[in-house]
C-alpha cells in the first residue's frame, strides 16, 4: 500500500508542524488538534497512505504534551482517518470514511445554500447497509402520516409517555414475537432516536459513569464515537470465527455490544455454544449484553436465528432494534427492549430530561405495522434482496482468483475474502482504486481499529436493482483484471 | 408549611432506614439510593413537608459514605422532590413535580397495557407552557406531511445533512429575521431534537468536558438534569430585578444560559444595560452565552425585543429556539443558531454520531413555514392568547389582597406575587391546596434551587379558553377566600 502512497505528493507534515493551537479558545488542545488534522486530511487527498510524524516529535513541535497528540491520533484512528500498521507508526488511511460535506466557507452566499440544496452524491454500488428507497411504499406511508395527524388521538397531544407512543411499542412487541422469536411486554419497549440515542440512554440508566463496554472488532466503524459521546469507555475486542469470545474480555468489562444473529460486517452467525458462554459470562459478572439486531429480518434460507435476548429471557440482555435498514433511515427511529429491572431506572432517566424522539412518525409507523402492511413490505423486500444477492453472485462467478464469495443466508451485503490475486494488495488499496472507478467497495479492515485486521471487501446489493448490479459487476471485473 | 406537614402520618424514615442497597448491581450506590427514595416519595404523598434524616445519620444507617447520601439528596433537590429550608435541613417538597407514571408492576398483563393506552390526565388550568392544541390546524399540518412524503424529494432519502433539512433551516432563518430581528445564514442553523439535544450538542462541540455553566435561579425546573445528562456542570445563580448579573458569576464560568427576552418563569425582560454587561463579560472571558428564546413570538404590546444573539452579531451567543410552545410539543423539534466559528466543530461532532432528529416532520414544517401558514398561525394564536390574558386578569380583578397580578406584554403565563393575605402561607402550600381543588397553580419557588427563593404563583392561560379560565377563576376565588 505504501508504494501506492509514494506516488503522491503531500504537504501534510509541513502544515502539521506549522499548526498553531489557541490556548484561550473554549476547546481543549487535543480537540483543536483533532479538528485541524481532520480538516487537513479532508483538504489533502494526496496524503492518503502517508506516515504521520511520531507523536513525540509533533508534541515537541507544537509544544503540547505528547498525550495531546496521541489523544488526537487515537480519535482519528477510531474515526477511520488514520490507521496503525503492524510495523508500527501511524498512517493516513487510504480509504477515508464518508463524512458530511464541511460547512460552506461563505456563510451568507445564496450560492452556497443552493449547493447545499442539491442532493448529495447519490449512493454508488456496492454501498452497504441501505434499503432500496425506490421500492418503498411512499404513497401508503404518506397516507398513514396524514391519517394519524388529520384528527389526532388526544393522547398524542397529551403528556407523552417517556418510552414513546404505546401503540407503536405494542406493534414492535408483536413484530418481535413474530419475526425474532422474542417474547416481551410492551412496557419493556422504549422508542429511541436511533442507536446513538439508545446507547446514550443505556449509559444513563444502566451503567456506572465511564463503564467499560467491549465491542466487536471489526465492527461498526463509528461505534467508538457513539460510545464516547455517551460517556461509555469503548474497548474493541478482536472476534474469532464464532464472533466475540468472553474469554477475551478484560475483567473490568461491565457490558458488551454484539451482533450475534449476523455479525457486522462479516456476516458470521454466532453459534449457540458461544451465545451460552456469553450469557454465562454476563450472569457471573452481573454484566450487561447489548444485542444489536440490525437486519436479521432479511433471512433468505431457513428461519431467522432467534434473538439472543429471547434465549436469555431478557435478564442480562438489552435488545436494540432499528427501522433504518428495515424501513427508512429518514425515520431515525430505533428501539430498546429492556430487562424488567431496568424499566423503572430508564423511565426515571428519560422523565428527567424528556424524550428526544419526535411523536410525528410514531402513530403512522404504529398503524403501518398494525395493519400488516409493514410485514408485507418486509417480505417483499426480502424476495427482492434474495434475488439481488443471487444475481450479484452469478455476475461475479469465475472470479474466485480475486474474490472469495459465497451465498449468505441473510443480510443486505456480502463480505468477500481476498483471493490470491488480491491478497498482496490489501483491501484498502483495492477500495481506493474502486472508488476512482466509481464503485463503493468498502474495505473490511476499515471497520477494524486493532492492528492486523482481517482483509475483505463489503458488497452491498440490497439498494441496487439487477441492472445496476450488472453494470457495477462489469466495472469491477474490468478493474480486477487491470490489477 | 410544616404545620401543614404535621397533619400527616408517614413512615418515610422507617422505610429509609430499612433500605438495602445492592453493591453487586451495575448501578452506583448514590443512583440506587436516589431511585429508592424517589420511589418512596411517589408512593407516600403523606410524606410531603416531612424532614429527612440528616445525611450523616442516614449514611451510618445504610453504612455508605456521607457523600453517597448528599449526592442523592442534591439530585432530588434538583428534581424538585426535596427542598432545603432557611433554618437548614432537607425536607420533602409539598409540591412534587409531575413525573411520568411509573411502569406498571405486572409487565405482561394486557390490563396494564390498556391502562397505558388511556390518555394521561388532561392538563388542568393554570398549567403553564402549553399551546392550545384545539386551535392547532391539524388538517392543514397533516396535508403538509402527506405532500412531503407522498413523492419525496430525493434529497430526503439521500445522505442527510447533519444540521437537518436545508429548506427547514432556510425557513427558520427567514422566521428569525422577520420575528426576532436576528440576521443569520442558513449554514448557522442546526435542527435539534429539542433543548436537551441542543445542550448535549453544545457540550460536545463548544465546551470542554464538565465545563461550568451558570443558569438562572429561579428558572427551568429540570435544567440541572438536562445539563447533567450532557456532561455540563450546572451552577444556578440567583437573578435580580434585571435578570442574571455577570458580577455574580463564579470566575471559572465557561458559559451561561439565559432567557433575556422573557425570563422563565418570572417574565422579567432583561434591560439593554444588563445585556451589554453580559456580552462584555463573555468577550472578556472568551465565554459562551446560550440564549434560550422559548416564546418571544407571543408579544401583545409593542415589538418583540430583538434577540440578544442579534445584538452580539452571533459572536459569543448561541441562539436556542423551539417549536414546542409556538407550534406543538409533539414535533419535538428545536434548533440552534451558531456563531461562525462553531459551525465546523458542530458539523464534525454530529457527523461522527449522526443526527438524532427524525426527517419525517422536517419537510412538512419547512413547507408550512415557507407557505406563510406558520406566521398566520402564530398571529392567530397571539390574538387568542392576548384575549385570554385580558380575560383572566379581569376575572381575578379585586383579589389584590391575595394575588399581585399585572398585565404582561408577552408570554403564555402570568407570574403572580403573593399579597399580604397569602404571603405568610408560602407559595408551595397554596399550590398544594390548589392541586387538591383541581387547579395547577405552580409555585414560583419550585422553580428555584437556591435557598430563600422568591414566592409567587404561575398562571398559564394560553392553553385554556375563556370558559375554562372563568371556571378556574371561580374555583380559585373560592379557594383563596377559604384560606
Amino acid at each position: 500500500m505504501s508504494s501506492f502512497a509514494k506516488m503522491h505528493q503531500s504537504n501534510l507534515n509541513t502544515s502539521l508542524f506549522g499548526l498553531s493551537l489557541d490556548r484561550r479558545s473554549g476547546l481543549p488542545l487535543h480537540t483543536q488538534l483533532t479538528q485541524a488534522l481532520r480538516e487537513m486530511l479532508r483538504a489533502d487527498p494526496a496524503a492518503a497512505g502517508e506516515r504521520l510524524p511520531p507523536s513525540r516529535a509533533l508534541a515537541e513541535e507544537l509544544s503540547v504534551s505528547r498525550m495531546t497528540v496521541t489523544t488526537a491520533y487515537d480519535q482519528l484512528i477510531a474515526e477511520g482517518y488514520l490507521s496503525t500498521r503492524p510495523g508500527g507508526g501511524t498512517y493516513v488511511a487510504e480509504d477515508l470514511p464518508h463524512l458530511a460535506p464541511p460547512a460552506p466557507r461563505d456563510a451568507t452566499s445564496k450560492a452556497s445554500e443552493a449547493r447545499q440544496d442539491t442532493p448529495a452524491t447519490a449512493w454508488l454500488p456496492f454501498q452497504p447497509g441501505l434499503p432500496d428507497q425506490a421500492l418503498f411504499p411512499h404513497r401508503l406511508w404518506a397516507r398513514h402520516l396524514e391519517r394519524a395527524w388529520r384528527n389526532p388521538d388526544p393522547a398524542l397531544l397529551d403528556r407523552p409517555d417517556p418510552f414513546g407512543w404505546t401503540p407503536l411499542r405494542q406493534a414492535i412487541r408483536d413484530h418481535l414475537a413474530a419475526w425474532r422469536g422474542l417474547d416481551c411486554a410492551t412496557e419493556q419497549v422504549v422508542i429511541t432516536g436511533g442507536a446513538w440515542d439508545g446507547f446514550d440512554l443505556i449509559a444513563r440508566a444502566a451503567l456506572p459513569p465511564g463503564a467499560l463496554m467491549a465491542t466487536e472488532d471489526p465492527g461498526w466503524a463509528t461505534m467508538g464515537q457513539v460510545l464516547a459521546a455517551s460517556g461509555i469507555t469503548d474497548r474493541p475486542v478482536r472476534i474469532d470465527a464464532e464472533g466475540l469470545d468472553p474469554a477475551d474480555l478484560p475483567p473490568e468489562t461491565r457490558a458488551v455490544t454484539i451482533t450475534p444473529s449476523r455479525h457486522f460486517p462479516t456476516g458470521i452467525a454466532m453459534p449457540l455454544t458461544r451465545r451460552l458462554a456469553l450469557l454465562d459470562w454476563a450472569r457471573e459478572r452481573d454484566a450487561l449484553i447489548v444485542e444489536d439486531d440490525y437486519d436479521s429480518e432479511f433471512r433468505y434460507r431457513g428461519q431467522p436465528l432467534p434473538a439472543l435476548a429471547g434465549l436469555d429471557g431478557l435478564q442480562r440482555v438489552i435488545y436494540m432494534g432499528s427501522f433504518s435498514k428495515l424501513f427508512s433511515p429518514a425515520l431515525r427511529i430505533g428501539y430498546l427492549v429492556l430487562p424488567e429491572r431496568l424499566v423503572t431506572p430508564m423511565r426515571d432517566a428519560i422523565a428527567t430530561t424528556g424524550s428526544r424522539v419526535s411523536m410525528v412518525p410514531q402513530p403512522a409507523l404504529a398503524s403501518f405495522m398494525a395493519s400488516g402492511e409493514f410485514a408485507t413490505h418486509l417480505r417483499r423486500m426480502r424476495r427482492h434482496y434474495a434475488k439481488r444477492q443471487r444475481h450479484l453472485l452469478s455476475e461475479l462467478a469465475g472470479l474466485e482468483h480475486f474474490l472469495q464469495l459465497q451465498p449468505d443466508p441473510s443480510g443486505m451485503h456480502l463480505c468477500a475474502g481476498l483471493g490470491p490475486a488480491l491478497a498482496p494488495l490489501g483491501d484498502r488499496a483495492i477500495s481506493e482504486r474502486a472508488k476512482a472507478a466509481g464503485l463503493t467497495l468498502r474495505a473490511l479492515s476499515s471497520h477494524a481499529r486493532l492492528p492486523d485486521p482481517p482483509q475483505g471487501l463489503l458488497m452491498g446489493y440490497a439498494a441496487f436493482d439487477e441492472r445496476a448490479l450488472s453494470g457495477a459487476a462489469n466495472t469491477l471485473r474490468a478493474l480486477l483484471r487491470a490489477l
